[in-house]
C-alpha cells in the first residue's frame, strides 16, 4: 500500500502536536513525534508549579507514556534546528535528518521580551517547567535572604515582587504570590513578616484580562487590590533592571520581577524561506493552517497567526491549540485521500482565568460568572483537562486539602548546586552584630 | 532569668537536628537552627526520586513550617563554614558569626568514594534532593538517548546499569531500575527494548544487607536475580570511568552507574583543633556525644562515630540520628540545670529493607519476616513516620496506584538547560539513514 508509507512528522508534543498525534491514532501513516522535552506539559498550571503550590510532575506526563499504545508513532527526544518545506525535510540538533511527506509544526511559543533581551536575565518567564523551578526558587528564596538581612533597602526590595502582564498570567501569578505572603508563609519567618509582602501588577492597556468583558475585568482588579495586589493599568514597561522596573510614569523596587507579559515564536521559523512572520515571530499561515506554498507543512498552536474564516484573530489558548493540531492531522487524511483541505474556524469554547481562591471569572457561551461558582467551574475544568488518572487524582486531592489547611507542599528550593544561588546572593551579607548572648 | 539568654545552635535540619530543636520546644533556650536546604528530607525514600517513583516535594518538608508553630527556633538558611568550640562560635557562609552557649552539629554525611574524587563525575551519589533528580535525569535520559542511536557497543552501555553498593540503598535501588525497565518503561519505546536492560549490583563483600541474616541475605540476592539483578559478591570496585567498571575481576561497560557505596563526613570537621576524625571523616564522640573536651558541643547523628555503652557501633540509620538528637539537646537541658551529662545508649528497633513490589526483608526485635509481609510493614513504617499529613496521603495514595498500574508519574527530565545535558550527550549522532519514505 502507497498510502501505509507516508511520513508524518509532528514537531513539538504541547496541546496542538498532542492532538494532531492523536488525531492520527488509526490512520495509515507513520508519525515521528520530535520533542526537546521527554513530557507533554498542562501549561495553564504552571503557575501553580512557580508558586509552590503543586509538584512539577503533577502538571507534566511523558509523552512516551501517553503514546505507548498508538504503534504509528514513534518519539524522539531532540530538537529541530531548521526545517526546509522545499526539499521536505526537518534537520535535529545533532545532524539527523528527518524526510517527510506531511509536516506539522507545533513548536509553539516562548517567553518574549519585546525585542529587549536583556530583561532576561532579571525577569523570570513561565513557559517552561525549568523555568517555572527557576521561578518557585527564586520566589522562596527572596523570603530565606530577607529573613537574614538588616538593610531595609534591600529588605524592602526583597519583599517587593513586580508581575509584568494583565492576561490571564499574569493575573493568577499575582494572586497565588498574594495568597502565599498573606497565608501560606505568614507564621514561617521570626525577623521578617511575609504579610508585608508589596505585589505589583503592571498592564500596559487600560484594564485586565482583556478577552473577558469590562465589569470583569473591573470584578478582577477589585478582587486582586482585596488580596493585597496593587494593580496599575495604563503602565507599559519601559525599563527592567536587576531591582527595579520602570512601568509608565512609576518606578518600582523589587528584586523579584515575573514576566508574563510577551510571547515570541520559536527562532527555527526565521529560517524558513518565504513565509511571513508578525513581529513576534510568530507564523501567518493559510486558512487551511498550511505555509504558503507548502501545502504538506502546517503550522499548529500559539506559533500559528491566523484570523480564521468568521474573521476571529485565533487566540493562545490551549483549547485553540488542541483544534488546530486535530484540523492539520484531518487535513493530511483529506489529502492523502487526495481531497482538497478545508479552512480552519475557531471553536470557542469560552475563557475562564482564577484570581484566587474561590474566586475567578468564566465567560462560557455568552453566560458570564464570577466568584467561587466561576473558581469551582475552573476546578473541574482543569481537573478534567489534565492528563492521566493520578494526576487529576493527585491534584484534585492536594486542592481539597490545600484548601482547608492553607499548606502548600512544593514549598522547598532545588537545585541550588547550580549557578542560581550565587546569582540570587549577589551581595555577601556583611559581618552583623553577634547574636549570642 | 538567666537561663532564657542561652543560645543552642544546632547545625543541620535532617532526622538528628531536626529531634534536636524539637526536644527543645518548651525549654527556656533560644534556638538558631542553620541548614543549606530549607527542607527535611526523608532520606529513606530518596531512592524513590530518583527512579521516578515519588516527585520531590513527596519526600521534603520546608523546615520553616515544620517548626512554624515553636516559637523559641530561628531557622537560618545558610551554611556553616567554621567550627571553633575553644571560642563557642559558627562561622556561616556569608561572614556572619554566631557565638552559642550549646551547639549541636548534626550534618550528616554525604556521598564519598573513598578518597577516589574522581570517580565522583561518572558514577552518580543519592544522598541529597539534588542528586536524586541529576540521577533522574540521566536515567531516563540513557533510554531517551539509546533510542536514538544505532551503534551496537554505545546501545547496550546505554541500557546497562552497575549500582555500587549492596546496603538497603543499593538493593532499593537495583530492584527499582529493574522494575522501571521491565515493567514502567516496557512499552514506550520503539527501536529499544527497555525489558533487555542489564542491571548490575556490586558488593565488595561476601553478601548483600550485612545488618540482616545470612538467610535474609540470600534470599534478598535470590529475589533480586529474579527481578533481573545480576548480582556480584566478593566485587570491590577498582575503577571507575565514563562507560566502564573494574569490580573486582570484573569489568563492566555501563554509562549508567549508580554509587550506593560510600559516605563521608562533612569536611567542616576537619578544621576543628583537638578532635580525632575516623578515615571517613565520622567524629569520634565522648559517650555522652560531645567532643572530647568541650562538654557543650555534641555531635549527634550519621556524623558522629560511637561505640555506645553496650558495645554496639551506632549505624548511619534514620531511627539512631533521631534518638542522638534528641540525647544532645536532654544532655543541654541537663547541664543548663548543672546536672551531669548521660552516655547515649542505642535502642535498635530493628532494621528493614524494600527489594521491590512485595518483597522486603525485615528484622525486628529479633522477629524476621520477608516476603509480601514484609514489604507490607515498611510501607507502613514508612508512611507513618513520613512528615507532614498531605505526604503521608500523597505518597499512600500514589503507591496504591502504581501498584495496581505499573506506572511512575514521575517520569519528567527537568533541568535540561543545565549543563547536564550536554555532559549526558558527548558523543553526538552522527548523520543516519534517511528515515523517510
Amino acid at each position: 500500500m502507497a498510502e501505509s508509507s507516508q511520513h508524518v512528522v509532528v514537531l513539538g508534543g504541547g496541546f496542538a502536536g498532542l492532538s494532531a498525534v492523536q488525531t492520527l491514532k488509526s490512520a495509515p501513516v507513520r508519525i515521528t513525534l520530535v520533542d526537546r522535552q521527554n513530557h507533554h506539559l498542562f501549561q495553564p498550571l504552571l503557575y501553580q508549579v512557580a508558586t509552590a503550590g503543586l509538584a512539577a510532575p503533577y502538571i507534566a506526563q511523558p509523552l512516551r507514556h501517553i503514546l505507548s499504545k498508538q504503534s504509528n508513532v514513534t518519539t524522539v527526544m531532540d530538537e529541530a534546528v531548521s526545517i526546509d518545506p522545499a526539499s521536505n525535510s526537518v534537520t535535529l540538533s545533532r545532524g539527523r535528518i528527518l524526510e517527510y511527506d506531511h509536516l506539522i509544526v507545533a513548536l509553539g511559543v516562548k517567553t518574549g521580551y519585546f525585542g529587549n533581551t536583556e530583561w532576561e536575565k532579571y525577569a523570570s518567564g513561565l513557559k517552561s517547567l525549568d523555568e517555572a523551578t527557576r521561578l518557585r526558587r527564586r520566589i522562596l528564596l527572596a523570603y530565606e535572604r530577607a529573613e537574614t538581612i538588616r538593610d531595609t533597602a534591600k529588605w524592602a526590595r526583597l519583599l517587593s515582587f513586580v508581575v509584568v502582564g494583565g492576561g490571564p498570567t499574569g493575573v493568577e501569578t499575582a494572586g497565588a504570590v498574594a495568597e502565599l505572603s498573606r497565608r501560606v508563609l505568614a507564621n514561617d519567618f521570626r525577623r521578617i513578616d511575609p504579610t508585608l509582602t508589596h505585589i505589583h501588577l503592571v498592564e500596559a492597556g487600560p484594564r485586565l484580562l482583556p478577552m473577558f468583558s469590562e465589569s470583569q475585568s473591573e470584578y478582577t482588579r477589585k478582587r486582586l487590590t482585596k488580596m493585597g495586589v496593587t494593580v496599575h493599568l495604563n503602565a507599559p514597561v519601559k525599563e527592567v533592571g536587576a531591582n527595579h522596573v520602570v512601568a509608565g510614569d512609576l518606578r518600582i523596587e523589587s528584586a523579584n520581577i515575573i514576566w508574563a507579559a510577551g510571547v515570541e515564536g520559536n527562532p527555527i521559523m526565521k529560517g524558513v524561506p518565504g513565509i511571513s512572520l508578525e513581529r513576534s515571530g510568530r507564523v501567518e499561515v493559510e486558512p487551511d493552517l498550511t505555509l504558503p506554498g507548502f501545502p504538506n507543512a502546517f503550522v499548529a498552536g500559539d506559533l500559528a497567526s491566523l484570523v480564521d474564516t468568521k474573521g476571529v484573530k485565533v487566540p493562545c489558548v490551549a483549547p485553540a491549540a488542541s483544534q488546530m493540531g486535530r484540523h492539520a492531522a484531518r487535513q493530511i487524511l483529506r489529502s492523502i485521500k487526495s481531497k482538497e483541505t478545508k479552512p480552519y474556524t475557531y471553536l470557542d469554547k469560552g475563557s475562564m482565568a482564577t484570581i484566587g481562591r474561590s474566586s475567578a471569572v468564566t465567560s462560557v457561551a455568552g453566560i458570564r460568572t464570577r466568584g467561587w461558582i466561576a473558581w469551582a467551574m475552573w476546578l473541574l475544568i482543569h481537573l478534567l483537562f489534565l492528563m492521566g488518572f493520578r494526576n487529576k487524582m493527585g491534584v484534585f486531592w492536594h486542592w481539597v486539602w490545600s484548601y482547608f489547611t492553607w499548606n502548600r507542599g512544593a514549598r522547598i528550593i532545588t537545585g541550588l548546586d547550580s549557578e542560581e544561588f550565587t546569582l540570587d546572593n549577589p551581595e555577601p551579607i556583611p559581618r552583623t552584630q553577634r547574636t549570642g548572648s
